[in-house]
This record gives C-alpha cells, sequence and structure tokens, in this order.
C-alpha cells in the first residue's frame, strides 16, 4: 500500500478527455433568486425555471410546453377542406384543433382534484374522457356528501366498524353510498324503461347500430351527468358540452353494485351495458381527429385504452403520461411512451414525456401554469 | 468541542432501556447452511427459510402459509347441509372448499407465467379469474404463434418500422394480431348469428335474464376457449373446468380492434357484449362461497373487481397481493390489504398479506412451494 | 342466475351506515377557479389549494406548514437563559431559534436545484449540511464547468466513447473533472502542509481533542468553500456563513479520487481526514439545540446520519422527508418518520411528514412557498 | 357511428405487417409441469424456468448466468505471469481469478440474509466488502442478542415507549445496544492506547503511509471481527479470511454513537479513523484485480463506492445490481449499470443486469442456484 507511483490505468480512466460540448447542449439550470418572479413564484415562472433543472423538474417543464404546444395547434379552416374531411375537432373560428384525449383513475375525483378536471372540461380543454368506475360515480356522490382527509396509516377494522372507506389518506363515510343509491335506482328504472320500449319497437333490429335499445356505458354516464345537474361535477359539465366519458368497466365499483342490485328488483327484466358501441365510439374520434394528443393520469386500463384508441390513426401526436408506474415489471401502467411507439399508438415523430410522479403533486401546478395560465374569458 | 463530560441527555437517549421481550417474539433467522437442505434448495425449503428473514421474505413465505390454508380449508359435506346452502365449491368428495378469484394483468400472460397460470386453471386450484383484455388475447395468440425476448431499452421507432410490439422486455411481432384477426373473425360472425337468432325469437324478452340473446365477456371467452381448444392455453383449461374469465373491458385490447373491425362487416347488424349480466355472475359466486380467496396478480381493474365481488359477502377470507404498487398516490393499485379491509371486501380476521414484487420473480417459487408442491397425481 | 330477490348479504354489507361524521372532519377540496389567484397562481395559493386536495398534495402542504413552523419558531431570549444554555442558533434579537439539519443527495447538486440550496445556505435558512461526496465536488466542479442536459435513455458506450458521464438526464463531461483535478491538487499539497507542520509541533499530542493536526471532513470541506470564493457555490456561502457540511463519506467520489492520487503524490507523506471529530461535532449541535429539525432531500446516508444525531436529543422536533424510497424492503431510505420516532431519533409529539416524490418536482415550489415567499430583505 | 366501411387507417395500422423473424429469437416459455422437476423445484431447476419467463424473471436468472461465470473464470496460472503482474486473486491451484466486490446495506444484515452473506465470506466467495455502519454493528450485535420480527405498521410511539427499534418489518430491543456499548468501549480503550503509542514512537511520520497509528474504518472492523470471534459472525470470517470490509462512514450508526461517547470518556486523547488510507486500499485492489466483478444489493453509498473503485481499473468486468431504486429521480441508487458505463465504472463489453427487487426475495433463490448449488465441499 505504500507505493509511490500512480498506476497510469486509474489515471487515464479517471481523467480520460471528452470530447468539444456541441454548441446544441443546454446547461443546468436553476431557479434565478435574484429575479423577484422567484419569490412566491408564479406557476409559469416555476415552469420556467425547472426547464433545465433536469430529472422530473424536466420532465414536468416538457409536460407544459407539450400541452401548450397540443392546446394551440390549429390546422386548416373547415372552408378549406373536403367535406369528407371535416371531422374532429374545431375552434370557435373555424379552426382545425387537436382531439385531446383525457384519462385518469378513480382515486383522482376522490381527490381535491376533481375540480381541476372538472374545470379542464367546463371549458372544453379535452375532447374525450376514459375513466375507471369509480371516477364515475365518486364524482356524482360528491355532489350528494363529501369525502374527507384521513391517514395513510388508520386502520381498517376501525375504520369498517364505523362505516369509514379509506382511500389512501382520504375518508369516505359509507352513507354516501346509501345516498348514491337512492338516487341513481329511480335513474336505472327510467333507463331500464327506454331500453324495453325501444326493444319493443325495434324487434330484430334492436341490437342494431345506433339503436335507442342499447345503452353504453358512455351513454348511461351522460344521462348520470345530465340528471345531477350540478356545476360542481365533471359528468355535468360533460354532458352540457357533449364530450363523451369512457368506462368500458363501468361495472367495476359503486354504480356496478347498483346495477347488480337493480337486477333483482328489475326480474326478469335487466338493464344491459354494451360496451361494442362504445369501442366503436371512441376509435371513431381517433381516427376523425385531425390531430391527436393524449393527457394520461394514472396507469391501469384508462391509459391503455387511450392508446389502443390512437392507434386506430397510427399514433398520437403529443402524449402527457403522469403516473409512479415504473417498467421493470413489464406491466403496461409503467410503461414509456416509448414502448407505445413501437405498437404504433404514438407516433415515432410525435413529442411525448412521461412524468414520474404523484399526480395531484404536478396537475395542479402544470395547469395552473398552460390551461389556466389565463382566465378563460382573457385566453379566449 | 473539547468538553469531557458526556450529557446525560445522549446517553440516556440511546442507552434506553426496553421492556423485556415478551415470549412470543419470534427471532429473525435465515438459510441454515448446516443442512443439506440449503444446497440448490427445493421451494419449500427455501419458502421455510425465509419465514422468519424479514422485509418481503417473509411476506413471500406468509403468501404461501396462506395459500396452503385456503387451499387445503374444508367445511361441512354437502349432504350435512340445508339444500339452499348447498352453493360455492365443493371437493370430489363432497366437502365444502374455499372459491378462490385469481386476478392477473395481461403482461404476466404475455410472459412464461402464462404456464404457471395455466397449471392452476387446468388443476382447478381456482375457481373464477378475472383478467384485463390483453389477458384473454395474448393466451389465444401465443396458441397461434410465439412471443419473444427483447429488451427495455430497444427504441420504439426501430421496432414500429419492423411491425414488432414491444411489452417489457418482451416482443410480439405484428403478424401475430393478423393471425388473431383470421382466427377470431369467422367465430364473431357465428357469434353473431346466434345473438340474432336468439333475439328473433325472444321479442321482447330478449335482453331479459339469462337471455341466450345476450352475449357477455365471460361468455364470449368460454366459447374462444373452446374455439382455441389447444391444451396449452389458459381459456381452454376454463372451458373445459368450467372456471368463468371475467374481463368487464374485453374491448380493451386487441379483440375489441377485432369487435371494432366487426362493427364495419356486420353493419346494420351488431355484435353485443353486456357487462351487467357479468356483475350479477361473479358476485353471485362471491355470496355463495363458503369461504372465498383472493388471489391478485398485478393492480389496477383486476385487484379492484375482485376485491369489490368479495364486498358482496362482506369480505374475502383470504387475499394475497402480489404487486409492485405503492399507497403514497391514493391508487387502488397500491392498496395494502387494510385499506379493503375498511371498505368490508376483506374481513378483519382475515389472513391477508401484500408482496410487493414483480410477480415474474415470486409467483414460480409461491406455486412450486404450494399448489405444485406435490405432482397433481400424488396430491389428490 | 335468474333468482329476483337480493340477498340480504350483499345488502347489509354495501349499504351499511356509517357513524354520524364528527364536526372535526375535514372535507376534501381543491383549486377554486371563481378567484383570481387559481390562475397562473402563486406558489402560496398553489399550496394552500392543494392542503385538503389529499394523497401527495396534502403532504407538500404539510411539507410547507411544518417548515413555515420551524422556520418561525422562536424561544427564550438569551438573556434571560442562564449560561450554560445558551447554545444552539439564536436570532440577529437574540432569541433562541431552530437548529435545522438539512440533507441531500449529490444528484441535487448536479441539478438545477443547487441554486435552491444555494439561496437556502446563503440567507442562513439552515444550520448544518449533510451531503454525499458528489455533493461536494459538483457543487465546486460547477463553478469550473457547467453540467449539461441530457437523456435517461443514452446509451452509456457511445458516451464512455466522447467522455460524457450521465447522471439520470444529465451530462457531465469528463474535461470538468480533469479541471477539477488542477484546482484541487494545489490546495491537498497546502492541506497535507498543514498537517505535517501540526503534526511536530504538537508530538504526542497531536491526535489530541481539537487538534490542528487533524483535518475532518468538514474542515477540509469548508476550506474548499474558502478557497472557491464564488457566489454561486453552495460551499463559499456555508463557508461564509459558518454553517458546517458534514460528508462523512468524503473520499466516496472525485475527490476521493483526487485524495487517492494524492497518497502517490505526496508518499511516504500523506493526508489524513478523520470522521470520528466530525461525528462528535454534529451530535454536539444536537444536542445543543433548543430545537432541532430535519430537511431529508433524497434517501441513503445523509438521511440516516441526520436522523441519528438527532438521537442525541431524543428525537428532532420538526422532520420533512422528500423521497421515492418505499418502505417495503427494509431500507433506511424508504423507512417513514413514524420508523425514526420507534428510535427517539423524532420525538413522538414532533410534526413530521414524508413526500413521496422526486426532489426536483416539488422542492422549488415548497421552497418558493416558504423559505422564499418574501424576498429576504422583505422577510427580514 | 352507423358507417359500413372501415377506414384503411385503421386496418394498417393494427394488421401492419412485420419482418421475418430472425433465427436468433428466444421464445418466451415458463416453467414446463409435465417434468417432475417442476414440483418443489430445486433453485436451479427454477431459474432455468425464469430465464425466458421476462420481466424480473429473466433477469434473476442473467444474474445467476453473470455469477457463475464471474465464479468460475480463471486466467492465466501464477507462474506463467511476471512478477508485477502477479496481483489480485488466484485459486488454491494458482490461477487467476475474479476479484469480487460485494456491497450490501445495513437492513440486509439485520434480517435473517446475514447467514447468506456470511455463508459467501465463510467460503471466500467475495474478495471484498463494502457496507454501511449498521451493516458492521448488527452483524457484531446480533452474536450478543437476537432481532425479532415485528411489523411494518407498529406505531413507532408504542415502541419507543418500550424501547423496541424498528426496521422495516423488524425489531431490535434498545438493550442490544447497551450490550453493544458494554462489548465495544473496552476494545476502543485498546486501540486508542494502540494509536498513542504508535503516535509517540513514530513522532513526525506518524500520519505517514502504513503508520500503525493510524486506525481506519478498514482497520478497526477486522478488529472486531478478530474480537467478537463467533462463526456467525460475517466479520468473524471477513477478518479470518482477510477479506477486507470497507465503510468509509462507519461513524454513522451506533458504532458512531459509541465513538462519540469515547471521545468524552478518553479524553483528551481521541481515537481517530481515518478514510483516505481505506479509499487508497480499496482502489489497489481494483487495479490490482485481473478481472473484477461487481456484487450490488441495495443502494447509495455501498453501491457508488464500488462502483468508483472499478473505475480506477476503466471498469468492471461483471455487475450485478439488486435493488428497488428507480432512475427517474436520477439517484446513483436507481441508476442501471448502463450509467456506469457512461462513467467507465463497468466496461462497454461487461456482462451486467440489474435486478429490480427487494434483496431478500430473490438472493436466497440466487445463491442457492449458484455460489450454494453444490455444497462447498463438493463444489472444490
Amino acid at each position: 500500500m505504500g507505493e509511490s507511483k500512480l498506476p497510469p490505468l486509474a489515471a487515464d480512466a479517471v481523467l480520460k478527455q471528452s470530447v468539444a460540448v456541441p454548441d446544441s447542449f443546454v446547461k443546468v439550470s436553476g431557479v434565478d433568486y435574484s429575479a423577484d418572479s422567484a419569490y412566491n413564484a408564479r406557476a409559469t415562472d416555476l415552469i420556467d425555471s425547472m426547464r433545465n433543472m433536469g430529472f422530473q423538474a424536466s420532465s414536468v417543464a416538457t409536460a407544459c410546453d407539450i400541452i401548450n404546444e397540443m392546446d394551440s395547434w390549429r390546422g386548416e379552416h373547415r372552408d378549406s377542406l373536403e367535406e369528407h374531411k371535416r371531422t374532429g375537432e374545431f375552434d370557435s373560428q373555424g379552426f382545425q384543433k387537436a382531439t385531446v384525449f383525457m384519462g385518469f383513475t378513480s382515486n383522482l375525483i376522490s381527490s381535491g382534484l376533481r375540480d381541476t378536471l372538472r374545470y379542464l372540461v367546463q371549458h372544453k380543454k379535452v375532447s374525450a374522457i376514459v375513466a375507471s368506475a369509480g371516477g364515475i360515480e365518486e364524482d356524482l356522490i360528491k355532489v350528494l356528501a363529501p369525502t374527507y382527509m384521513g391517514d395513510f396509516a388508520l386502520p381498517g377494522k376501525g375504520l369498517r366498524d364505523q362505516g369509514l372507506n379509506r382511500i389512501g389518506n382520504l375518508l369516505v363515510p359509507n352513507d354516501n353510498y346509501c345516498k348514491f343509491e337512492e338516487w341513481i335506482v329511480p335513474i336505472l328504472d327510467r333507463v331500464l324503461e327506454e331500453q324495453q320500449k325501444a326493444l319493443e319497437e325495434l324487434g330484430a333490429e334492436a341490437l342494431n347500430a345506433d339503436s335507442p335499445a342499447v345503452w353504453t356505458p358512455s351513454r348511461l354516464i351522460d344521462r348520470l351527468g345530465q340528471e345531477i345537474n350540478d356545476e360542481s361535477s365533471v359528468l355535468y359539465w360533460a354532458h352540457k358540452n357533449k364530450i363523451p366519458i369512457f368506462c368500458p368497466a363501468l361495472t367495476d365499483g359503486s354504480i356496478g353494485d347498483m346495477l347488480f342490485f337493480h337486477t333483482f328488483k328489475a326480474s326478469p327484466q335487466r338493464l344491459r351495458l354494451d360496451i361494442v358501441a362504445d369501442i366503436r365510439r371512441i376509435n371513431s374520434m381517433s381516427m376523425e381527429a385531425s390531430r391527436a394528443g393524449m393527457l394520461i393520469l394514472g396507469g391501469g386500463l384508462i391509459k391503455h385504452h387511450i392508446c389502443n384508441a390512437c392507434l386506430m390513426r397510427n399514433g398520437a401526436d403529443w402524449a402527457v403520461y403522469i403516473n409512479t408506474g415504473q417498467e421493470f415489471d413489464g406491466s403496461d401502467a409503467g410503461a414509456r411512451p416509448d414502448e407505445a411507439v413501437s405498437w404504433g399508438k404514438i407516433k415515432a415523430e410525435a413529442r411525448s414525456i412521461k412524468v414520474y410522479a404523484d399526480v395531484t403533486v404536478v396537475w395542479p401546478l402544470i395547469v395552473a401554469a398552460t390551461f389556466a395560465a389565463k382566465r378563460p374569458e382573457q385566453a379566449a
């Protein structure tokens, strides 16, 4: 250990020279605290300072850049298009705009993010939604009764004894579901009635394309949005703004419990929910879009469903994923956007980013720096 | 810094005395390398040495203990039960056994775990399955053409150019889906024909309970299992052993693509898939079970759907979760079993465990140490 | 499946009544988009809207509340204290304030967060720092040459060929380390000279308490901060503001490479770095503090070291952890604050929170809403 | 929605043809349950069935392949080498073998994995170890008193009241640390005595290279291994087999507490621990190795320290990482082997793998299928 000559092996490895740094390289930087804007910073200033900060700070800023590009993209004017190309979304002045698919998981509606998601639907920032079943029912239930703050560590047995259901660090009193049952049963009765009436009228054509005898998850959700008739609700605004909400597994939650109960009440008649018409509907939106973007908040079904729809157009043009899934287990939830490129679900030349974060931590900031950087009346 | 007297504050805090350790405390221990069984160890020996190892090793061993208890549980003899209580599962000698709900995500069927999942279905180790759409189609497609090993880091653009779809470190040639389309289209034609025939026969009762005019995901999956007719297939054995496979969002994958295409081919007629009947069916299985167990491999829909079904019986009696989800984001995927206790989805007194691991790492070992500790003929 | 009576088991389980919700329960809420402050929101408004949002949004807001409480806590006036109790930190008016230990991992200095960490040190928001070795050298190197934005997916072989070292999505040209070597070697020469001179002078007392012959990591770091003499540097301000930086494993990085090289250059003499004096120093700060707080940014050594120091006072009074570690693997990095309570490292009655997030995503926002809610001159 | 012609856009995207699959492609496969070896499978059979299973199952099998290759690699015979090249490790017959650096975090010694780590040291399967401080003291403490099984959810306050320290789902009574103090203090007294004696003898040369006045972490650890003198101990076998254990931050744990206390007891004399000599020592082992392999169990310091040492030889030849860290936060813990390639810490042509798993879940299986596939006497 007492040698006095440094072996060249180590020196060469440690002090290896690098190539000249290309001019295109961007230096890492952070918040400039000499500027007034660093103090109690505004969302856009925060995002600007995060852009070249590295790690997920940069990914958050990239997500904002993609969203702004997607939101402001405009194509041809409607009048300059051949008639069969007048599909997809147009802005109020008649120019093509992106069709934006937003997916979110149930827990985000349970959280206070519901207000932010509702804001986006109210102001037509998205074109279609894919949600899991809880994302539908919790939006409705919150009109009937609130959800409360809890703690991740509250023991389950004590909560069950008190009828308090835990969702992470939130609590939903079970009475909320009782209220939901009271509210929804009469609606299901009427929906069944409409189904049966149409069935009788249409006979052998009752299951044909566009038959009114066939209820689908998106059709039922639209009806529920109409019935709830409350401005705090995502479903209300989706109904009002004709933004379809897709939920292929609508039975997987409290609505499923109610539909299950209803099978006994209605017997031998039965309300049916067809999922084939909805896959036709969402895929058609994708094909008709002049450009398509994806905002994926969470993982699982809601992520895959939007990606799969975008395969129908040979790939989305913009994609923002935000979730905590990891790719190492081969899950779709954890798959990076580049995996979707291999499937044709995102175009190779599309701008895409995955932000590795709990959605509640970043989405309020991202929305404040993009869709809600200005008040809607000012932005218009 | 040169003081010479240790302040008692630090000494008291560091050298605080502990209570006498109760006799019930179990010492941490590991592999005993003095025993021959430690070398190239068998599954059951590995599990025994992991039981008091701590961290997830202990969780894996607990999962094995729960599975063995659930698998060997026996209740009353059929003949000693009142007629209306003769529901749920019985063993070959007529004793009540647990109804086991197994859920798995699509990627596990894409992986080599398919053989293990098929083994469990073939040997009736489970009573019902909940899968995501890919878990259905990939099982069928693997009969038609293989999936290959790839790498997590293969760039998406090059893969898309070659028509190779990536799933984590696996690759599925896109031709596999073309073969799948050729195989399934004639089946969908026949299924539609059966629907229409029944519709015409039943008229206004066509949508009633148990109407043959109504196809559901589980009914279609059963038909596909019958048609594929191949012993390597999970669906084949599920059909043969009358083990229902539930997949409420069956349209969310390649089958959905095919159903979508079929809406054009069949127009104006249309095949319909009702999800209400399936929620009735799975919930009924839960209510009828004398005891119920959950094996949850992965997260998302498949986890929630089984938990929700078990609410109908006021909670499962055994629960094993294996996935990589974390609770901090309030996701259902990451929720611990104790969250399900608060909802009444797992009984407070049930044995449950969550193993935090990629399923492929632990499930082969767990199965080898439990369900497949002995050859079926020996075990019987 | 066609039964018409809902079994009471299911109805009772699903519609179980809950206890009356106590008045103390807090409703989940989110951003109020009717308020002007929701648009391009300021940091404090964002945090206010996240407080009862649930999941990690709430944890971020709690972290801000804890930081504000810790930062503004004031105890007795110096003059009203017995002499031996005049330890720890005092504000400019002579009142006791909290001793704040901040730990961060190397990568945060590589990222643009360095500016934020420097801001906190410059304005004496923290009392002591624990860093990993890279957190020392990268701060110095950034004065000599910049770090650049890269991409997580850049292949390692090509980068090595070009002499570009990757840190997540950042790139550090290897020339930066060559520049660092040129800068640090003369300093190490002088430090060794001082060691040897003191050794000769002190003889048998050369290793005694407070001997100038003994260099420690914190003493060398302080010297490096003095030498770098650049206002962009964390070490510069730490030196200037007499805020010690502890780094028990200072050899574990490029400085270690340089110290290693120096053993050959200096042979048979050798610079020594003693870690015992530093544990005495950090533990003493903990014992002397009137109140102690922990800001832990990342995991591993820097987390454990601060927690361990706080054991010497029977627990910290405030604790904020921010990292992505999970507890399931029994790692210290992933351990929740409540695990530290069991060890006496955090007081049972302390306010503490763990935020599960990449630090770069949340720390700029948290600092903007707390320490930097006002300009320092305004805040004073 | 009622159109009858499928747009070619969707058909082309979904049914895109793939290139012919090259012969080199390997099919995904799993357990072959027609073979007897599938039942209560042995470790090597399990690993064989996991090799082409995909996801982390494949990574585990790759880890085994790398370990077997590394363990069996043999180079030149000692006698055929020039004298200055007779460095590194040789097998009992005089052939060069790989120098294996194994790193593990403290919690693994707390867990039952200690027996497995001890087995590897006892049978000279590794050449050097890097551990965190807890990995040193917990090994010693376990000779004095056991660690117990606990639960991740035990509340910290109650545990502290009882003096039970929690590590994940393990419990360590605080009395164990009191026993440790009694055991170690006399040893520290003697070590200080030796330091002072050498200091007096050597005078101005007391800090020179190889001076016996200078204690280092690795030297103290070796002495502790000698003193504990118990075959269950990792340190005992490391001492006996002359396998150095490096722990640059040895003060960061209970040993640090004891060294801290000792500064008061010994004042004004003080034991010193130099970390410069240890970086010289580990780097020298790396440079002298004919081939070098890394076994990294966990993250943080122990990972970086081994990687950094391997930079001195321009990269390791084999690398197995096992931990739960993720790369998205730019942490070294989560960095993939390919990031180390960019730094020259792993050779571009080396075989490397990262297994994403809690070490306790996979390491017993991996060891049983590799190092312990045969009893040592049989293997020799």
